[in-house]
């Protein structure tokens, strides 16, 4: 199937100028959803993986769906302050200012091998602050999946740059 | 296996005397997520369901999980303005003031019967606002699903009183 046609773009959100790539229509498609979960996990068949850690807060639908796939568990990777227990953090540039991401500190023993899921990958400034926060964790970050690149603005390669093996399904260029 | 023990309790969290159930012990738990998934969808079984929708934001995670074992689309009933498509809203009342949940306008064709899954119902005010909205949009409701309830809050008698078969796991009292 053709996944891009299954995804909606919005013009002009959340602020003029932008393509937003809205993935709830593929989620809301059921043989879309169960396509984009089969073609993320199948190259890693035969690997261990220990835990899927999702990015807030559309990769948990995604991220939800892959652990139960492949039968491990999932650690959401939230913004600052949004998780009840001990946490440790990384923060990391945005355009202007500066975010947070954060994990429960027990959320990985060490050694675990973990595969991290996001919707999508724009600047990759996100989804490399997760690695970081996974690695100093004790975690090996076996691989990034996201079902859209935007390659335009580079994030993939900014991944790969780190030695993370970077799966995506379809590219969205200025179209 | 308990599901109970598996789930952490954080006391005196968001604020002082709440005893805060912590689902992500239960996630991080390959076995335990594993577990709830089977056990929350098991009952459905021979039912025609169409979609699986998850309440933000935790029920992301089960409900991604819940609809790809299901085979079926997944919608997301966010908090208001965070979804890109035109929406339905549903507003509802809180201890003090209110909230509003909102689906996209296109996320339920008419005669749907649609799963809705939490991770906890406590006074099930969002929930009985996510059953209204995904019944104006034209779905039959033929389930709510909840790993974690708080009986003495009584938000599941509530749902049932909507005519609502609600499923839960296990009961945390004031302990």
């Amino acid at each position: 199937m053709d996944i891009k046609s299954v995804i909606r773009t919005i013009p002009d959100y959340p602020k003029k100028g932008v393509m937003f790539r809205d993935i709830t229509t593929l989620w809301q498609d059921a043989g879309g959803f169960r396509h984009v979960v089969d073609l993320l996990v199948w190259p890693y068949a035969g690997v261990r993986i220990d835990k899927v850690a999702g990015i807030e807060v559309r990769g948990f639908v995604l991220g939800g769906a892959i652990a139960h796939q492949l039968s491990v568990g999932f650690i959401p990777v939230r913004k600052k302050g949004k998780l009840p227990g001990d946490v440790i953090s990384e923060q990391y540039e945005l355009e202007y200012g500066t975010d947070t991401v954060e994990i429960h500190s027990d959320a990985i023993k060490t050694g675990d091998n973990v595969l991290l899921v996001d919707d999508l990958i724009a600047t990759g400034g996100t989804a490399e602050a997760a690695i970081n926060l996974l690695r100093r964790a004790g975690g090996t970050v076996i691989g990034a999946a996201f079902v859209i690149d935007l390659p335009e603005i580079g994030g993939a390669k900014r991944i790969e740059a780190m030695g993370i093996n970077v799966r995506t399904l379809c590219a969205f260029d200025g179209d």
